[in-house]
């Protein structure tokens, strides 16, 4: 067969999760030894197997009923306990406003399906989750690169993004502990973007992995509890499992109603016993409790790293202080490439994913991404020590 | 906002599993003590809820694996598996050929988003599968149907279409115990097709969900088998439990290797822990001992339904004699319109979709689909005593 005559359009635009492709990535991924420190999973210590299991097991006492098709939109039980879960938020949703997804990032496949035609715009914050663009890079689109700064997107900077011609669809967002800079837009700023969305009519897809994972007193409330217009994409995959692919959407009727009839046509629905498991082992609070020693886990982490690179960095490396979620940025001075970094320091045994991974055009850039759940505290401390070295290789310092 | 401006131009495109809307359907879906003749999952007494119960609880022995992010083609040992029970079935196939998907429906995606642009035509059977159309139709797409009788597709009725233009990218079959007919193309028909879609450089994508369920002392060879270029599709759905969401896609690389970044960018992976737990069921061939159980339990239920509509329908009225699978066609005399019956069949009590709801465009048809699997052979009777009765007023017989 001529498949080259067969494959759509958008086969081009059909690629695996990072764009970016450099001798030093797959040098670190062939690499024996190394300290990874970019890892988005959450901590194996902090996935509750023994609760996970015995709700497993539990979810069995209804099997015929579970077994079937049946509950296109999600088990109505798991949509009330995440409905509950955003009212802890701030966020007032109707059980039937949630739509059960495979992770978000199936949520991020709905909307690209929903809203994007080839040509459009989504305005993503520079840098931004790579997934995202993955999914949205299937429907043919273009990009606009909002800046950002240590408390995320700057209004003003995207205020002039959202009138250039051909009007962009889409502001794609993680407002709080961002993917991969750790930064959260305050209030403030978050009230002037909404506002400037609203008038320019762009839909606002908020993508909130790591809400719960805060280490401030109180959780940040979504731009969804600022407006209901708001699409809000959550996930277990950081507060439980990964591999259990459970997300949600929330959405006005207008949208949820066609991601609604997209998962059906695309997998009919999510596996409904794990949606029960889910509800098993969320329920009653035991996910608030849990949470609990969960933050001041991955706080631990965080202040293991910021003291490490605090310790190893040579002047002029600046990051982010995150206030919760799973990553900070780390900035060379003007003038170095992350991507040359990686390169040495692949050699000092320690990797990461350099800035070029995070947006729509893989360029260099003087940024990288740094995680704390993975490695122990030691691991964390040797891995930096070598990451010095290598930056300090690079700078000649 | 204005919403309007913002769905995407397939949005009309984006639609519920039926297309047909008639008033006599809702009456169906709302009636109580209705007996529904045209049910497509398996019986609920042939789910191995015992073994899938163990298996889910041995699945747990390695957690930490099991539950972070990997495995996007699927659990290797599971592909495994799958290759081994397609070689029963004369399909050799490597591992790597196999990428792994949430239920067949999530392989007509897959196909869908690989090979169709905008106006692409896809050649469907006269009938075919809803859900198959609710997919493609996401894809902008147009249809050509190509009439099919008791032995399935006609060759010489084919090939003409593989010629109009635009010409079509896709032939989209169940070849063997169809849904909704019940018809086999015989192995001559097989490959004159395959021998015409090739000339023509027309991709074959065979969704085969019912290939396991046979009747006959034994299996009936794929496609594939005779073609490694055909897009073959499977799933648990109908020898497992449906909610498992557990599919297959085999394909050539050019296919494959989108369809594999594809399900990256729209859900990572399928649930790594219910993967674990389908191995377990399956291996040592459990499931091949455990269909021989489950073919004689759903051969009864078939005899069961000839039975009754040999007994109870009116001259005039014929039906396929399926050798597997789930379904049965059948066909009013020449200028009756199942659809008319629905609205007499629920009110005597009994229900069934017609031949409107298996076209691409939902167009009275005289025929329509019964299925077997899930009422018990008393309720068959009687459903089928019910249908004569409407049938007979239908007639005026």
């Amino acid at each position: 067969m001529n498949w080259d005559r067969l494959v759509a359009q958008r086969a081009p635009e059909i690629h695996g999760w990072l764009k970016a492709t450099l001798p030093a990535l797959e040098q670190m991924w062939a690499a024996k030894g190394l300290i990874y420190l970019s890892n988005g999973a959450p901590a194996i210590e902090q996935i509750p197997i023994a609760r996970l299991r015995q709700a497993h097991a539990d979810a069995w006492e209804e099997p015929e009923e579970a077994l079937s098709y049946g509950d296109g939109g999600g088990y109505p039980p798991l949509r009330q306990e995440i409905a509950r879960r955003m009212a802890g938020r701030g966020v007032s949703v109707a059980t039937d406003q949630i739509l059960v997804t495979n992770g978000s990032q199936q949520g991020l496949d709905l909307v690209g399906r929903a809203l994007l035609d080839p040509g459009d715009i989504v305005i993503v914050e520079g840098p931004s989750y790579f997934g995202a663009m993955q999914a949205f890079d299937a429907y043919e689109i273009g990009y606009r690169v909002a800046p950002a700064d240590e408390h995320g997107l700057i209004p003003e900077a995207l205020e002039p993004l959202l009138y250039e011609e051909p009007r962009p669809k889409i502001l794609y967002t993680i407002p709080t502990f961002q993917n991969p800079t750790g930064t959260t837009i305050p209030d403030g700023r978050r009230r002037a973007i909404l506002a400037m969305t609203r008038a320019a009519n762009v839909a606002v897809v908020e993508d909130d992995p790591y809400g719960d994972i805060y280490f401030t007193p109180d959780p940040v409330r979504p731009l969804r509890s600022l407006d209901p217009d708001v699409i809000y994409l959550g996930t277990f995959s950081k507060t439980l499992a990964p591999a259990l692919r459970m997300g949600w959407m929330i959405a006005p009727e207008a949208v949820l109603r066609l991601a609604f009839w997209s998962k059906e046509g695309i997998d009919m629905m999510s596996d409904r016993f794990v949606q029960r498991a889910v509800v098993r082992t969320v329920e009653n609070g035991w996910l608030d409790h849990y949470l609990d020693g969960a933050r001041a886990f991955y706080r631990e982490r965080r202040d293991a790293l910021l003291a490490a690179l605090e310790r190893e960095m040579p002047d002029g490396v600046t990051w982010t202080q995150p206030e919760g979620g799973f990553f900070l940025w780390v900035s060379l001075p003007e003038g170095y490439s992350s991507d040359d970094l990686l390169a040495l320091a692949v050699e000092e045994g320690v990797g990461f994913l350099p800035g070029s991974c995070f947006f729509p055009e893989p360029a260099p850039h003087r940024g990288f991404r740094l995680s704390y759940p993975s490695p122990d505290s030691e691991t964390i401390a040797e891995g930096v020590r070598r990451l010095g070295v290598a930056t300090r290789r690079l700078l000649g310092a």
